[in-house]
C-alpha cells in the first residue's frame, strides 16, 4: 500500500554482480580506524587492537520476518541493520563494521535496491558503523538479508549472559510490546486495503507503535549511558523475542531464578490503549510480543542508587537462587511460572 | 538422483528455532584461543590480540548456486565453508572462525539439517576453525545458506589484490576448469535421469572433476607452502568465478595490465578429454568456468627459483605497465584481449 507504481525501474541484470555492489557501496565511506580495508577485496581487513572482537549475525526473509507490503525498504534497510547492532550492545560494546548480503530476485529492480541501501546508510551513519563487505546475489523467489555486525569492547567490560546472581536486580531499558502492536495495527490495515484499495488508512494514533515496528532503533544510548553512570550490568541480552523468554536466557546461563513483577513492566500508553482495542491482555504482549531491541540486564543491588530515577531504565524484578524458579508475580499478587512463548519462525504464520 | 527416499523425517516445528540450533551445533567445540566465546549469548567474542582479523562473507542460494538433485547435503555444507575460506587464504591468513546462517523451507526435515551440519563440521576439522555463531530461520521456498568466515594474520604478511607491479609473474595454484565440467556432466547426468529414473550413471571417469564440483578443497596448503619458501605474493585473489575475471580484479586493483599464455594454463587430463565429449574448448573453460578455488597471485621475478618446479605451482604469464593492457597470448601467438565472462547469477540461468 506504501508502493509507488510509477518510479523507474532499472533491471539488475543491466549492472551484473560487481557492477550492482559497486554501485550500491560507491557512497560509504570508512570512518573506524579498525577498519584498515572495506569493501574490494578477496576479505575485509580489521584491527580492533588490544579491544575484543564481539560479532553476531542476523537473517531476515521476505514473508517470514518482513512484509513488503507496509515495510517501506529504507526502513527495511534500517531495521535490519538494528537487529544486529542490538546484539552488539547487547555484549556491552561499540559496534564498529557490518557486512550485509543480499539475495533478491527480479522482481526487484535496482531502484528498490538503493531504497534498501539508503536504509541502510542511514543506520551506518547514525550509529557510526563502517560497511565494510557482503555479498549479493539473485534468488529465486523474495528478499534476504543477511547482516553480520562487528564490534569492540575492553575484555573486562563485557557483559555476557552468565553473570547474574541472586539477588540482583533486573532492569529493562524503555517500554515494550509496542513493535508488537504496531504490527497488529499494520496487519490489520493490510486486511482492509485488499477489501478497499482506496482507503487510505489514518495511522496517526498509532504512529509510536507504528515507527517501533517499522523502524526501531538499538539501545546504543544505554551503553553510554551504564559507562557513565559507573554502573557494569552483571549480565545483559537484547529483547529481539519478548521478555519472558529474554528473562529464561539470562536465568539458565546464569543458573539463577527470578521474580519479575507485573505492575512494573514498563508499557507505552499507545500500547495500552491498543491492547484495549485489540482485545488483548498488555502483559501478555511485553512478555511474548518480541522486536522491542531494548536491552535486559541485571546489576549489583548497590548500583540501584545510579540508576535509580532514570527515565530510560526501570527495575522490573530481581534474581533468586535457581531452586526457586522463574515467576511472573501478578497485580493479584499471585505467582505464575514464566514460560518462553517467544517468536519461533517454524511454528509461527 | 542421490536421495534417500526412507530416512527418518523430523519436522523442524518440533524443536523450535533454539532447539534446532542447539541440537545442530551441540558437537561443535572451540579449539582456537581467539575464540573466547562461541554460541550461546547475544555475539561471539573473538581475539586476535596483534594479529589483524579478516572478515569475508558469502552467500549460497538453491537453485542459483547450488541443485540439490545431485548435490548431497554434507557436500554442500561443506562446500559453503570452503567458498568463504578460500576467500580468507587469499588474504595469506590464517582462517580461524565461522558462522553459518540458514534460511530453510518446511519441506527439509531435521535430518537433512544434520546431513548439512555434518559437512559443515568435517570442514570445520580438516580446516581447524571454530564454528561460532549463525542464525536459523525458515525460508518461504527452497534453502539458502549465509557464511561468514574470520582469519587472522600478521600485518607485514597481508596480500591484498592491489600489490602487483609490472614484471612481476603471475602464477595459480592447482588445475582449473575441472568445477566447470564437473557441472557440465552432472547437468547431463540429470537430464538423462528425468528421462529414464532408472538409470544408475557411472560416473567413474569423470570422478576428479565430479568431486571437484560437489566437494573443492580450500588451499591453505599454499599458504603454509608459500610461507615454507619464503615467498610473499605481491598480490593474490582466489578463482572463483573464472580465470579471467580474477586476473582482471589483479589487474585493475594494482594499476598494471597482464600477459597470459594460453598454453601455460594448467588443465587436468579429464578436464581436457571431457571438454572434447562436451565440444567446448579447454581454455574457454579455465577462462570463464569459475568455481576452481584455486588461489593466482604474483610474485616478483626474484622469487622464481624458490617456486620453480613445484607441482603445485605454474607461473601462467606475467603483469605489464597498465597501458599495455590484459591479453591472452595464444597457442598460435597472437594477442586476444581478456575480457571478464565470469558468473553472474544476474544473468545466467
Amino acid at each position: 500500500m506504501l508502493e509507488d507504481k510509477n518510479k523507474a525501474r532499472t533491471p539488475l541484470e543491466k549492472l551484473g554482480e560487481f557492477g550492482l555492489i559497486d554501485h550500491l557501496t560507491k557512497n560509504f565511506k570508512i570512518n573506524h580506524p579498525s577498519s584498515v580495508k572495506g569493501i574490494g577485496d578477496d576479505a575485509a581487513v580489521l584491527d580492533h587492537s588490544d579491544k575484543k572482537t564481539v560479532l553476531t549475525t542476523d537473517l531476515l526473509v521476505e514473508g517470514v520476518h518482513f512484509d513488503l507490503s507496509y515495510m517501506p525498504l529504507k526502513h527495511l534497510g534500517y531495521k535490519a541493520v538494528m537487529v544486529n547492532l542490538s546484539d552488539v550492545y547487547a555484549m556491552n560494546a561499540k559496534a564498529t563494521q557490518i557486512t550485509v548480503s543480499l539475495a533478491v530476485s527480479n522482481r526487484f529492480p535496482l531502484e528498490a535496491l538503493e531504497e534498501l541501501y539508503e536504509g541502510i546508510a542511514l543506520a551506518c551513519k547514525i550509529y557510526d558503523v563502517d560497511l565494510v563487505g557482503g555479498d549479493t546475489t539473485s534468488s529465486t523467489k523474495g528478499m534476504l538479508i543477511s547482516i553480520t555486525a562487528l564490534g569492540e569492547v575492553a575484555e573486562a567490560d563485557i557483559t555476557y549472559r552468565s553473570g547474574a546472581q541472586a539477588n540482583d536486580l533486573l532492569v529493562v531499558t524503555g517500554d515494550l510490546g509496542a513493535a508488537y502492536m504496531g504490527f497488529q495495527v499494520l496487519e490489520r490495515e493490510k486486511e482492509v486495503f485488499k477489501v478497499n484499495p482506496n482507503n487510505q488508512p489514518d495511522l496517526s494514533p498509532y504512529s509510536y507503535i507504528v515507527e517501533r515496528q517499522l523502524k526501531p532503533e538499538a539501545r546504543r544510548d544505554i551503553v553510554h549511558l551504564l559507562k557513565k553512570l559507573g554502573v557494569k550490568p552483571t549480565s545483559m541480552i537484547d529483547i529481539s523475542d519478548g521478555l519472558s523468554s529474554e528473562i529464561l536466557h539470562l536465568s539458565k546461563c546464569s543458573k539463577v531464578g527470578c521474580n519479575l513483577f507485573e505492575d512494573k513492566i514498563p508499557l507505552d500508553p499507545t500500547v495500552i490503549t491498543t491492547c484495549e482495542e485489540f482485545k488483548m491482555d498488555g502483559t501478555m504482549v511485553a512478555l511474548s510480543g518480541g522486536e522491542d531491541y531494548e536491552l535486559l540486564f541485571t546489576i549489583d543491588q548497590k548500583d540501584f542508587d545510579k540508576i535509580k530515577g532514570n527515565p530510560n531504565l526501570t527495575v522490573i524484578g530481581h534474581m533468586t537462587e535457581a531452586n526457586e524458579g522463574n515467576h511472573l508475580v501478578t497485580r493479584a499478587n499471585t505467582k505464575i511460572p514464566l514460560t518462553a512463548q517467544g517468536w519461533n519462525s517454524f511454528t509461527n504464520d
